[in-house]
């Protein structure tokens, strides 16, 4: 049994008066459950048996109206309330940083209403990506929102960290199809806000919620735009001499206006995975994978040395860069038949002009049929004595070459680095770093790992980069906040302060105070 | 000489420690002019002598940190300070209800960068939209914003009201293009919000700027998306048996996702007037037009003769009802050699569906000629007695037709109506209504005027519309604020009170207090 904060005595008391019992738990496996995410330290403290952040107790309310009642008695009493959706967070967004109350949605999980006329669904925060958007598809639309959690995350929790599914380039990211939203405040009020027809000729108060991470209020309920399901698709792949070849095609690309669903650019070591994960049966593990791409290194790096390599890795790193190989990249068009060959056209003529050379449907395909199986493949590396995490930061096109730069020489320095670019946009583009290290214990892991992150995202900010496109911030970022924001941070804490001042709204998150 | 408010003594000698002498004037004639906008309601007001509410000085700041100082003075003082653009608002936004200080920010008109690598423009709030749009074109962009009032208009004015332009179908509307501004809140604080790469992980604090109508803070710049030049365009023209059947075949097209850059569809009235204009020279008058439109009726509609009707609208306007005709739409499709064709292919199938007769390109080419000059037209009919005005409700598409039908009622009661759809989405569509009315005096007009203002807004709630589309809510539309807001309305009021505690930053304006 894990001992309660002393303010937490009494709480089921309390809590009794506003939920049914039912409703509420104090047990230690469920506090257990709910003090950790998907992060990797997540991952890497549960291994040494330590949970750092339980919450006190867990409550499973069913309505806007039972939210406000707990955020009510809560902010009464100074109590935290952590929101949780389906905790697949990975920057510590629902850790319980100072215990109290996590506050699981996902009792609220009903369709309100899908629109025909409108376009639109009303959604309850609660539901389950997957099954939302199987039910969307059943009635003929798309959410067009697929990030690898899918599985996992609930609508709030896209919500609350801007998520970005993986055909971001066609649907744009979420906050890009949020019409409207139920935001619990802290005080217990609840506010509608977004109006008709989504063209209201007065400032959008919506925003500050969207991304806020339930500092700010809890959003129960969200309208969101949906789409007819396309009539067809065309997958095209490319191998590029260099990196910049590739994502100046993705930039000649988006700048003449020819979007695609999708458009993932590899490196040259994740392009090798990538290749290695193709050629061999569905199911493959990195470690597998990765010895394949390490192939003309196998005498060395059999899974045991890589272990041995890790402890150099910025040598391992040089050896794989000084191999021949190409960047892959893979795009998609979906949409009307009319228009998806034109476009699909189009995008070949482009990347033909920046030195693509076409490798068919192939690729594509398979990147389609196992998009989201990656997801599941870091947690078995921790098992084998490895850690690895990933780390997506963004940057205008004219900052990228520089950011790819730094945060790799970052991470290079600790772990063997590979990245991708899948969110790409006609201003800029988002990097995806995959990084894995090892080290022989877990506290020797965590202590290396958070030198990572904290150079990593040092050398992000000094080469002009955002620290986060689509994990949000949570605590593993919090840190850099007053850098990406600069002098509208200390504004930013006083909306805080203002909208909660008993600071109860997930605490120690965004960079605002524990 | 108008006088001077007794708090405004002493304001002189205070500006001048601030700015320049050449920045600030006290000047009759300047404080007239400021003293009024575009709105229907100062045009009656001028005509009759009188000009309601002038500042009681307007300062030329040229820098934000200008701006800064004249907020902290005016704050420390409790003096209302009234940003001002081009004066093209139609609300009432600039109205100095309580005089104080009008705020041109016409000489901060730099473009600061154009930005090819990241397609976007950092420029300065108080540039005119059509110089600014001129120079992206000549060095081969395009802002993609093209509001009527564009040669008026500043960018500052499009961010203050969330302007729509001419293609928002396809660029979007003003919000849509912002990735960062620079804002100078009530105390001087000069804040920067939005990040790099349009990405950031979290809150998007700028939203709740962009569309304040100044009450929230004074923007001094903005960074904008910027697009290519199209290659091509195509222009299409439909005539529609029915209203109906021309916004379903709107609806169809955007909901199938074929998004033209400009979709206007005119009701029989609308039609009639543009028709008439396609036929006749240009610099045509609308009372010329509207005399070919009633061309049937002519025998009792001659000039004259539309005065007296006049005083029996709903009569006039059931005859006019009663002729044949039919709603006729423009659309207009820009962008890419390969794909254009094929979108307009696509459109007139699904027009032809909804029983669209082709017009060929004639009408669409005859708007694109004349788009800005309606603008012109309202003024000349005030000199020939009549009152006018233009009103922007907007819907989804399931509440619009009730919309049409309610407003028009509304407004059918004191006036002549007319009206077009022309800013449409996948979830519903702006109405444009025009009323044209006639009373022996400005006086009597001015209370007709406003009759039909509180009437017509009335039938809008009702009928579950939005009050304002991209005209602003400025005072004209500030008692339908609470209706359109709900409860939200209360916890808006709050943020005014706490962002701006003295109240100084435009009162009165998006319903908050004078």
């Amino acid at each position: 049994m894990i001992p309660l904060l002393e303010e937490s005595r009494g709480l089921g008391r309390d809590l009794q008066r506003i939920l049914r019992p039912d409703q509420i738990s104090f047990l230690s496996p469920d506090r257990l459950s709910y003090g950790r995410d998907s992060s990797s330290k997540s991952i890497l403290w549960a291994r040494s048996r330590e949970i750092k952040y339980p919450p006190d107790a867990v409550v499973w309310p069913e309505s806007a109206e039972e939210v406000a009642r707990v955020l009510a008695f809560a902010n009464a009493r100074g109590i935290p309330v952590i929101p949780f959706g389906g905790g697949s967070g990975v920057c510590g967004g629902t850790w319980a940083l100072r215990g109290g109350i996590a506050l699981d949605l996902k009792r609220m999980d009903r369709i309100v209403k899908i629109d025909a006329a409108e376009m639109n669904v009303r959604v309850q925060s609660g539901i389950n990506g997957e099954i939302f958007e199987r039910e969307l598809n059943r009635r003929g639309f798309t959410l067009g929102h697929f990030p690898s959690s899918i599985y996992v995350a609930t609508v709030g929790g896209y919500l609350a960290c801007r998520s970005a599914g993986q055909f971001s380039s066609q649907y744009g990211k979420i906050e890009d199809m949020v019409e409207a939203v139920e935001v619990v405040l802290a005080d217990g009020e609840i506010l509608r806000l977004g109006t008709v027809a989504d063209s209201p000729g007065v400032l959008d108060a919506k925003e500050l919620f969207v991304g806020s991470e339930g500092t700010l209020g809890v959003l129960t309920e969200a309208t969101l735009k949906v789409h007819p399901q396309p009539e067809t698709d065309s997958y095209l792949g490319f191998s590029f001499p260099t990196l910049e070849a590739g994502w100046e095609a993705i930039r000649g690309l988006l700048q003449a206006e020819v979007f695609p669903c999708v458009a993932r650019l590899y490196d040259k070591l994740d392009s090798r995975i990538a290749a290695s994960h193709r050629n061999q049966k569905a199911g493959v593990s990195i470690m597998k994978s990765l010895g394949g791409a390490l192939h003309p290194l196998a005498h060395f790096v059999k899974d045991r040395s890589l272990k041995l390599a890790l402890k150099r890795p910025r040598w391992l790193q040089r050896a794989l860069d000084a191999l021949p190989g190409d960047c892959l990249l893979i795009l998609g068009f979906q949409g009307l038949k009319a228009l998806v060959p034109a476009q699909a056209a189009l995008a070949a003529r482009i990347c033909a002009e920046h030195q693509g050379k076409a490798l068919g449907e192939g690729p594509g395909r398979h990147w389609l049929k196992n998009r989201y199986s990656v997801n599941y493949k870091l947690s078995p590396l921790f098992d084998e004595g490895y850690f690895a995490d990933t780390m997506e930061v963004a940057a205008t096109w004219k900052h990228l070459p520089k950011l790819y730069r730094a945060v790799r020489e970052a991470i290079g320095e600790h772990a063997l680095v590979m990245a991708h670019f899948s969110h790409a946009y006609p201003e800029g583009c988002s990097i995806y770093f995959t990084f894995i290290g090892h080290r022989e214990s877990e506290e020797a892991s965590e202590k290396l790992y958070d030198r990572i992150w904290r150079e990593a995202l040092a050398a992000c900010v000094a080469a002009g980069g955002t620290i986060s496109h689509h994990h949000g911030v949570g605590v593993l970022k919090a840190a850099f906040m007053p850098q990406e924001w600069g002098e509208a941070m200390a504004w930013l804490k006083k909306v805080k302060r203002r909208l909660d001042p008993a600071n109860i709204l997930n605490p120690g998150k965004l960079g605002f105070e524990t």
